[in-house]
C-alpha cells in the first residue's frame, strides 16, 4: 500500500469514528483523560527514551539548539503535559450546550446547540507538547483528530499517539478518534489538505512558512494562528507611570510570544517626557530600540527603523518606536501594519479609548493593560489550541467552544410549509 | 490600466472604506437603506431598461429560458426588492452587540462584542436580485462588499450597483463600501480570489460548478452554500398520517429549493402500510419515484434508484425511496449520502427522535416537521444571504449576525502579566 492509501485510510477511519462519537457522553470523554493521565505518568521512561532517539537524530542532522530545545521532553515537561490533561478534564464539555432557543408562531420550537466540528487536522512542527495538547482539546470537544507533526519528532509522536489511542480504547471509545500521520514527505501534507470529505478543519501550528503553505494548498477550511505584530499606543492623556509599566511588561515579560509588543506608538505631545524614561528601562533590560526619525531626535544614537520594521514580529528583545500626531494616526498605523492580534491604548481619556476600541480591527483590544493578557487561560476560557488571527469562525484565543460548531434542532408536531 | 490593476484598486478602496465603516452608526446604515428604497423606486424604468439589454443579449446568446427567467427584472420583482430593503432595515443591527462578558480576578473586565467581518466578496451568477439582497445584508452588518455577478447581467448590475453607491453617498457613507467588479473574464474571478489582504470572506452563490471553482481557487476563506440532498425518515413509530402530509410537503411544495426532500427513507415494518398511500399522493402530484429493490416490491412498476440517485439533488418532482431496517440505518444513510443541510425524522418515539438529533450530522434537524422550514425567515433570523452547508463560522441559514465576527475589549487599570 502506498502512502496515499495509508493516509486516506486513516482519514476515513477518523471520520467514521467522529460520526460515532456524536453519541459520546462527557463522562466517557473524561474517563479517557483520566486513563491518559495514568498512562502518560506510567510511561514516562518510554516516552523519554523515544524522545532521546529523536533528539539525537536532530542533533546529527544539524538542527539548531532552539529547535532541539522545543523537541526535547524531560520529566518537567511531561509533568506539564499531565497538568494540561488535568486542566482540560476540569473544563466543561461544550457539546450539547444550548446557545439559542425560540418558539415560532407556528409552534415550531427551535434550539441551537453546540456539536463537534467533526475531524480536525493539526499540522505542526517538531513540538511533541502540541501532540498531546491539540489531541486532548480536540477529543474533549468530541472531534476526531489527525495529527501531522514534524518528521524530527517521529518517535516521540508515535509513542504519545500510541498512548492516546490506548487510553481511548481503555475508556471504551474508538482509538480511531486519533490518528497520527507520518507517512510520506512534504507531499503527504498537500495530500492531507485535499481530503475535504474526511477532514472538516485544518489548524496549522508553527512558523509563517508552514502556515502560508497550508493556507495556499488546502481545500479544507483553515484557521490560522498567524504572527502577532502587536502595538501599545501611549496617548497624550496617558498616565505616564502606568504607560511605562504596561509597555515594559508587553515587551519584556516574555518577548518570544505572539502577544508581546513589537511596536510602541507614542503621541507627539508627551514623547519628550515619556520616551527618555522608557528608553532607560528598555536599555537596562537589554532591549534594542529602532525608531522613526522623530524618535531618533529624542533618543539619540538608537537605530533607525526601516519600513520592514513596522511589519516585523521580532519575538525578541527588540522594539520599534514611532511618534504619531494623534490617536487617529496610531489607529491607522495599527490597521496598516498590525496582524489583528492584540493592541493596547494607554490613556485616561475615555473617548480616546472608546474610539480605539471601535476603530482598531483586531482580535483583542486593551485599555490600560498589557497585550500579554491575550491568552485562553487569562481570558477565563480554559486551555487554548492557539490564538486565531483570522476573522472567520474563531478570533483570538481558541478554546473548547471554538472547536465546536452548532446545529439547529427543530421540534414540531406535523408542521408543513404553506 | 489593465483589469488586474482596476480590480486591485477596487478591492483596496473597499477595504479602506470598510475600516472607516467601523465607526458607522445603525441609523446611518438605515439612512442608506431608506435612500436606496427611494432610489430603486424612482429608477424602476432605468433598471428595467438596462435589464432589457441584458435579456436580449442573453436571448441572442442562446441562453435557456430558465436562465433568462432568473435574469429578468420586472415591476413585480423590483417590488420584491423594495420589500427586501424594508425587511433588512427593520432588522436589529448586530454590530456592537455584547455576546459575553467576564471580570477576571485581576480586575480586567473582558467584553466580547460583534463587529463587521470587513470586506465580503460575493461571486454569483446572472441573478440581479442577488446584487441587491447580498449588497444590503453585507452593508447593514457594516461590511464592505465586492460584487462579481455573471456577465450576462452586466448592464442590470451596473445600474443597481450605481444606485446603491449613490444611496451610500446620499446617506453620508462612503460609496466605496460597495464595488462591482465586471472587468476581465473568468480569470478575473481567480484573481479576485487571491486578494486576501483586501477581502476577508468569499461567499459564492450559484450552482455546484461555480462553488467548486471558488473553493478550489480561493486563498480567502469561503463559506459554501452547497446543495441540499435532504431526507425524511419515516420511523416504525411514526404517525403515518402526519408522515404522509410532512413528506409530501417536503417534496412537492417547492421542489426547486435546497431544503426540499430528495430521498424518503421508510422503516421496513411500516413500509407496506405507508408506501402505497404515499405513492398515490406522489403520483397525483406528478412526482417520479425511484426505489430501492425492496421499495420496488411494494410499488411495482417504479424506476430503480441507482447508486447515483442517493446523492442527487433533483430540484425537481423526483424522489428516491429506500426501505431501511432501523433508525440507525437511516442515520447511516443520511450521514453517508446527505449534504449536512436539512434532515427530518417522523416518529412518536421520543428516544428515536433524540438519537436522530444526536447522531445525524447536519445543519438543521426536524422532528415531525417539513425540511422546507430551513430558512432564515422561518427561523426568525430575518433575511438570509443563503444556507451554509459548511461547519466553520456559520451553519444553516446565514443572517446578519453570521455576517459579523467579534472582538474582545479588555478594560484595565494598569494590569501587567506576572
Amino acid at each position: 500500500m502506498g502512502w496515499k492509501e495509508i493516509i486516506l485510510g486513516k482519514a476515513e477511519k477518523t471520520k467514521e469514528a467522529a460520526l460515532n462519537a456524536l453519541n459520546y457522553t462527557s463522562s466517557q470523554k473524561d474517563a479517557f483523560l483520566s486513563a491518559l493521565s495514568a498512562n502518560v505518568a506510567g510511561n514516562k521512561d518510554k516516552i523519554i527514551k523515544a524522545n532521546k532517539k529523536d533528539v539525537s537524530g536532530a542533533a546529527k542532522g544539524g538542527c539548531s539548539s532552539a529547535f532541539i530545545d522545543r523537541l526535547t521532553l524531560n520529566n518537567g515537561r511531561i509533568d506539564r503535559m499531565l497538568k494540561s490533561i488535568d486542566v482540560v478534564k476540569s473544563l466543561p464539555d461544550p457539546v450539547g450546550k444550548k446557545i439559542w432557543e425560540t418558539t415560532r408562531p407556528n409552534g415550531l420550537r427551535i434550539e441551537k446547540v453546540r456539536t463537534p466540528i467533526g475531524v480536525i487536522g493539526i499540522i505542526y512542527e517538531s513540538r511533541p507538547d502540541v501532540t498531546v495538547e491539540a489531541g486532548i482539546l480536540c477529543l474533549k470537544s468530541g472531534n476526531g483528530v489527525i495529527l501531522r507533526g514534524g518528521k524530527e519528532a517521529k518517535q516521540t509522536n508515535r509513542a504519545l499517539a500510541g498512548i492516546m489511542r490506548d487510553s481511548l480504547r481503555e475508556a471504551g471509545l474508538s482509538e480511531d478518534m486519533l490518528n497520527l500521520v507520518s507517512e510520506g514527505g512534504r507531499m503527504s501534507v498537500k495530500y492531507l489538505l485535499s481530503l475535504h470529505r474526511s477532514i472538516d478543519l485544518i489548524i496549522p501550528r508553527g512558523g509563517e512558512s508552514l502556515i502560508r503553505m497550508v493556507a495556499e494548498n488546502s481545500l479544507i477550511p483553515v484557521i490560522k494562528h498567524y504572527k502577532g505584530v502587536c502595538h501599545t499606543y501611549v496617548d497624550r492623556d496617558a498616565d505616564l507611570n502606568m504607560a511605562l509599566k504596561v509597555a515594559f511588561n508587553a515587551k519584556v515579560q516574555r518577548p518570544a510570544t505572539c502577544n508581546a509588543m513589537e511596536t510602541l506608538l507614542v503621541h507627539k505631545d508627551i514623547a519628550h517626557k515619556f520616551l527618555p524614561e522608557m528608553a532607560e528601562m528598555f536599555r537596562k533590560a537589554g532591549v534594542e530600540m529602532r525608531g522613526c526619525g522623530k524618535t531618533m531626535e529624542i533618543l539619540r544614537g538608537i537605530k533607525k527603523a526601516s519600513e520592514e520594521d513596522w511589519s516585523s514580529e521580532y519575538l525578541d528583545l527588540i522594539v520599534s518606536i514611532r511618534i504619531v500626531d494623534s490617536a487617529e494616526s496610531a489607529v491607522e498605523h495599527i490597521n496598516r501594519y498590525g496582524t489583528m492580534h492584540s493592541e493596547a491604548v494607554i490613556t485616561e481619556n475615555k473617548e480616546t479609548a472608546a474610539g480605539f476600541f471601535k476603530e482598531v480591527d483586531a482580535a483583542a483590544l486593551f485599555h490600560n493593560a498589557s497585550t500579554r493578557f491575550t491568552d485562553g487561560g487569562e481570558f477565563g476560557l480554559g486551555a487554548e489550541i492557539g490564538i486565531s488571527t483570522d476573522k472567520i469562525h474563531a478570533r483570538g484565543p481558541m478554546g473548547l467552544e471554538e472547536l465546536t460548531t452548532y446545529k439547529y434542532l427543530i421540534h414540531g408536531n406535523g408542521q408543513i410549509r404553506q
